[in-house]
C-alpha cells in the first residue's frame, strides 16, 4: 500500500520560532522535504540556487504562474515569491512528507489548491514574550520591532483558521508537537480508507479455520 | 489558563490489541483516567467494585438512565452496561484526560452526547493476522473464533466513521500513535481559542519599547 506523503504548511509570526522548530524537527526527520521557494529577487551573498531559492526572471515566473506552476505565490517589495507545485506534488506522490514554510496568505492559498494540506501555526506563548524575544535579538531598530509586533498581532488574529497551533514555549516540546501532528495526521480515518478497503477485501470464508 | 482534559474513546475488534495498547499507554501516562463502567451483572471472581466495574441493581441503573447519568449505555445478555457521566465530566473539568474503552455503538452515542470526544479505532493489520491472533490464543472454540471474526468485520466497516485509526502491527508503535493523537488534539486550533484570546488581550501600546 503506497501512501501519499503529508503536506504540512508552517506559518507564524517573526519571533515565534517557526524556523527553529522546523530545524529541530528536520534534524531528527531527515526524510521530510522542506520546499524551496522560487523568487525573482537577486541572490544575496551566501545564498545558493535550489537551496535558498530557485531564482527566476520576471518572465519565467509569470509564465509559470500562467501554467499553474505555483501552489501559492505573492508579490511584494517589487519581487515575486512562490512555491513551485511540481517538486511538492512529486514528493507527496512518492510518500514523502513535505513542509512549506510560508506566510498566512500563502497558507490559505495552499489550502484552496490542496484541501488535504495540514495548516500549522506557530505562536509565541504571549505578547510579552514575543516583545522580549524581538528586543533581545538586538539586531533590529525600534521601528522594525514595532512593525513586527503589529504584524504578529494581525497574524495571531488568523491563527484560529489553522488546523493546529503550536505554542512555542520551549523548543524541544514544540518540535515534539510538530512530530505528533504528523503522526496523528497519518492516523486520521480519512487517510486510512485504503487500509480499511484492503482489510475487508482480505475477508474470506471462515470455514478454513480448522 | 485551565484547560479541559481530552475525552478519548477507544474501540476495536477483539484481537486488535486495544487493551494492550491502552495499558502500554497508561503505564507511561499515569495521569490519564480510564473510565470504569457500571453494570447490573454480578461481580466475577477477582473483580473489584470501582476497579473492574461499579455494580448496580437494575433499579439503580434504570434510575440513573432516567436522570441522564450515563454518557452511553447498552443492554445485552440480560444486563446493562454503561459509562457513568459524573466521574468523566469531573475529570475533564479538572483538566485530566479520560479514556473510555467501549464498543462501536457506545462510541457513537458518546459522540452524540459529547461532540468534542475523539474517537480512536484500533485495527489489526489484516484479516489474516487477526485470524492468527485469535487462533493462537488457544483459549476459544472454533465457533467462538468464527463469531469474533464475523463481528470484527462488522466493526471494521464502521471504522471510517472514527476520527483516527491505529493499525496495531507492533504494540509500542501503536501506543506511540495513541500518544501522538492526544498531543495533536491538544494542538488543535479549536482547542486553543482561549490561548489566542488571552494573547490578543495582552497586546498593548507598543510605545513602551524604549
Amino acid at each position: 500500500m503506497e501512501r501519499r506523503g503529508t503536506l504540512l504548511v508552517l506559518s507564524g509570526p517573526s519571533g515565534s520560532g517557526k524556523g527553529t522548530i522546523l530545524k529541530e524537527y528536520t534534524d531528527k526527520h531527515g526524510e521530510v522535504y522542506v520546499s524551496v521557494s522560487a523568487t525573482t529577487r537577486d541572490p544575496r551573498e551566501g545564498e545558493r540556487y535550489g537551496v535558498s531559492y530557485y531564482y527566476m526572471t520576471d518572465e519565467e515566473f509569470k509564465a509559470k504562474i500562467e501554467e499553474g506552476g505555483f501552489l501559492e505565490y505573492a508579490y511584494f517589495c517589487d519581487h515575486y515569491y512562490g512555491t513551485p507545485r511540481k517538486q511538492v506534488e512529486e514528493r507527496l506522490a512518492e510518500g514523502v512528507d513535505v513542509v512549506l514554510e510560508i506566510d498566512v496568505q500563502g497558507a490559505f492559498s495552499v489550502r484552496e489548491n490542496c484541501p488535504e494540506a495540514v495548516l500549522v501555526f506557530t505562536a509565541p506563548p504571549s505578547y510579552e514574550v514575543l516583545k522580549e524575544r524581538l528586543i533581545n535579538r538586538g539586531t533590529e531598530s525600534r521601528d522594525v520591532i514595532k512593525k513586527r509586533l503589529a504584524m504578529a498581532v494581525e497574524e495571531m488574529k488568523e491563527a484560529h483558521k489553522y488546523d493546529y497551533i503550536i505554542i512555542n514555549d520551549e523548543i524541544e516540546a514544540a518540535a515534539k508537537q510538530l512530530e505528533s501532528v504528523f503522526a496523528a495526521e497519518k492516523c486520521k480515518a480519512d487517510n486510512n480508507e485504503d487500509f480499511i478497503n484492503e482489510f475487508l477485501e482480505g475477508v474470506h470464508d471462515n470455514d478454513v479455520i480448522s
